[in-house]
């Protein structure tokens, strides 16, 4: 069976393994984030060997039209060219898209999500971010942005520090809760934005994951019986709600299953396109 | 060339014409909206002679995967089977979906949004809702209730009259400004409903309609304005802002193209796909 490179270029570790269209993982490697693009590429390049494609997730933003990154805590604030530079050192295809894309590609792959083609991976860690599947196909937005759900308006009063982080992110993300915001009041601005979730896409499931949800599994009951009373009431009862089951290797497997999709490798693609 | 039968079958009036390829439309009726279903479907098969395809819009929910469509203004409160009703009466292949996700599709193939692969329509009226196109697909979720953003949750105080309409509808809808809301309020309700669209979809540009937004074409700058510091940063500023072009007309245009691109008869799809 055919393999692929995955690699989930996180914001300060980086994960690459082989993966093969049965979700067998092999050579997985966890290392500090390499903050050179060239030298991230080399790295790429060294270990594409056999693959017959390449998936890379990247912690921020790509833009499909333009193959253009951008991911702040690896590259700074200037977008870059991460596919023209994958591409000329690299002779299979590569595929690209963000985290939260990956997420919740893993996810419905090997994850809670089997079988959907409706899901919403709500990623709540040091940042606020939701990939969404809608009838099996990605939402990327315009220019890569889509799912960038953080800076959802959720209240009434606008705050200084949203200006920097959005309302979501900056009431209820992990540096909120480090810095000694209360759970409580965390939990209901995440019900909020997943209640709006669930209005904007009537998904079959939403999918909580990220440190800050993996580290409290409990919430997930909490936040839908807080988003009830919110979403749309037809929808919303027949939402799933769950815990990620993959942990930190939904990106890795997302990538992959990114790769196998874009190259037509999958052996059944569950309705799910990646093109 | 061929011609398709559009059917708009709004809450109070129904429409319907026949539309060809290139957008011309004959035979427009608008007339009082027919309560019983069987009627409704009469009417539709007896002006469908000479039509390749029929496309139908409704004012509520259609579920594609059980062809069930729920319009309580027309039908009540249960679930009616209008996709098998129409069938049992027609030769050719019909086309439904929501009035939402009419009102983008007309607006895109001959509206301010031509030529746009991810746009949002945001209709605000007696009610709020959105048709959105995401890489040139709609929306629908699992149960074709996607786009209900009436009930996205904008404010942390929860108030007992959203239970029955939700936030947004509640504090910003047409109902809303004939009771006395000030509009000052409910621009600020609808700048950050329209901000969280654009930091959930990333568009390339938001189309406000909707018999509110009809009358007040003004209001489109000043949502814009007030949005701006809610929304994802990099996203917001590159996203156009425009008042519908095709006024009540752009659900009858999306039924027409729905059925022109459902049934293969569009000159050329632009990249959309309603399959």
């Amino acid at each position: 069976m055919e393999r692929v490179l995955a690699v989930d270029l996180g914001g300060t570790k980086t994960a690459t393994a082989r993966v093969d269209a049965a979700g067998r993982v092999e050579d997985k490697i966890r290392e500090a984030a390499c903050p050179s693009l060239a030298e991230t590429c080399e790295r790429i390049a060294a270990r594409a060997s056999a693959a017959a494609a390449i998936g890379v997730i990247v912690p921020g933003i790509y833009a499909p039209a333009t193959g253009m990154a951008w991911a702040p805590n690896l590259w700074g604030w200037n977008e870059v060219p991460l596919k023209r530079e994958l591409e000329s050192r690299l002779k299979v295809p590569v595929w690209i898209d963000s985290d939260r894309s990956g997420y919740v590609l893993g996810e419905q792959w090997l994850g809670v999500a089997r079988g959907c083609r409706d899901v919403v991976f709500l990623a709540i860690g040091t940042g606020i971010g939701a990939g969404v599947l809608t009838g099996g196909r990605l939402v990327r937005g315009a220019r890569g942005i889509a799912g960038a759900v953080g800076w959802m308006a959720l209240a009434h009063e606008f705050k200084e520090e949203y200006r920097r982080l959005g309302c979501w992110e900056a009431e209820a993300a992990g540096p909120a809760l480090e810095r000694g915001a209360r759970v409580e009041d965390a939990l209901e601005f995440t019900a909020r934005g997943v209640a709006n979730l669930v209005s904007v896409f009537d998904p079959e499931m939403v999918v909580l994951g990220g440190g800050v949800m993996r580290g409290h599994p409990e919430w997930c009951g909490e936040v839908r019986r807080r988003a009830a009373r919110w979403a749309q009431p037809v929808s919303f009862p027949r939402v799933r709600f769950e815990t990620t089951a993959l942990g930190e290797d939904a990106g890795l497997l997302g990538a992959a299953r990114l790769a196998l999709l874009g190259a037509g490798l999958a052996k059944d693609n569950e309705g799910i396109y990646v093109g």
